[in-house]
């Protein structure tokens, strides 16, 4: 065992890195995430293939579900980075890897109609195995589009 | 007004052309669809772009939640099919566009590990304005990934 | 078909008065209402008979769900009395009667610890037909013990 | 330390015993509850101070939510009785005295009437902390009036 320490702060850049580029799902709909560890911000552009209904054109009910995820699961696992302090890297990689979503609601509010949405997510219960958060989703005249509730595992 | 009459299977076709043709986002994921008015199948192909997790290769959530919207809403609208039967096609066109999911709960049960994946939904309420519709998500396996319950606006 | 008119006022009243009066189930709990169009209230005491958990002398999951379905209940309802206004009392009566909770989603984030328990609810969407209701449930000490997400149908 | 085995047979009958006794809501209900390790039963006979709506006899949408909590709740623990076999009584009292319901959702698919109605449940997910449970709720026609999914914390 070694006597490295690894900081709150170097946890977090950890996760965020991990969020921003070791999730291809992520990438192929481009979603921009940002997070401390009290609340999260995704953020994606309207692309043509992201609509759900030609004639409406209005964004994918998919799209909305997964942006919600990625906020959601972003701050739950910030919200451990406290307590991941100084622990064993290996134990800090399987933690920030086994997270997991154990179930969302979803409650569609709005068509999806807009140019740039942006998810915010923050944490709502907090123990030491789980986390639930509350979610929502804006268009850029910050019309709520949708809101969820998810419950991630995080221990 | 023309006396040109819609038989139910027409009906049924435009719906199936709509999920498949003109539904951009389940283009972009390659889903594939069918439908009874009973019960719907949607499959998809793992591909690298929808994992959500490198360090496992396990399928990202909002591509389980998209794949479940998607039969989820095809058999509720499909359901709806023997009422629209002879009614205007202007009409027929605006409630098919028309539909929305108004809420959803998934439950992610095991890791989305597999090649290929199949969604099943049925209709387990149907009233003049809304369906609820129950899914599951199997891989090639044939092990549960997840399960869902959504309430669509039909009328 | 009588002239009468009903105001929106008297609408509201009979809303209030069903809640109050012609729900057993609510007096068995001693539910206290109130409500606006825009947001409820529903209050309750604690007595023995509504622990869940003799070892920790908590609500009962069951008792929380009862009192956020009465307040977002509620609300949905009072927030159709202007478009009743006016109406033929028996569709008045009609609509009222048949109002019905299609989903509800309960998220428990404190242990139901305490004296008196406030839950208060807004229409977080409104259509001609559906309303999605947002609840939260606090104790005396303003802590928020659940928080709740649900769907009726109104028209 | 005690050398004292406790089988997972006596810890099934402690569950039930607990379940049946110590639940004073459950009492106030009425509720009958039974169980095996994989699916449990809840059931509820119709008394006039169950009604949600006077105008037509139906069960309240909370007693429902009651009801479907206690069968997931039931088992869910059942569910752990095999890995607290011979484990310490304390160690048991504790694991079994803070279970907690994490999330419910209920879908309300007909109204409630009848006189008697069951509830059923079964585990569809259980890891080491964390249950999910499906349930259904039938009347004595055998008619489908809810269904639901919870999240419990077990471990």
């Amino acid at each position: 065992m070694t006597e490295k320490k690894i900081s709150k702060e170097h946890i977090q850049e950890l996760i965020l890195h991990f969020f921003r580029e070791l999730v291809p799902f992520n990438n192929l709909l481009g979603i921009q995430v940002d997070s401390s560890t009290e609340s999260s911000k995704a953020s994606i552009k309207m692309k043509p293939e992201f609509i759900g209904n030609s004639a409406h054109n209005i964004l994918h009910g998919g799209v909305i579900a997964s942006i919600l995820d990625i906020a959601g699961g972003l701050v739950a696992i910030m919200n451990t980075s406290e307590e991941l302090e100084n622990k064993d890297p290996n134990y800090i990689h399987k933690r920030l890897t086994t997270m997991s979503t154990i179930d969302m609601r979803i409650d569609y509010l709005l068509p999806g109609r807009g140019q740039d949405f942006i998810a915010t997510a923050r944490v709502i219960r907090r123990g030491s195995k789980i986390a639930v958060t509350r979610m929502e989703l804006h268009n850029e005249k910050n019309e709520q589009i949708a809101l969820g509730t998810a419950t991630y595992l995080v221990g």
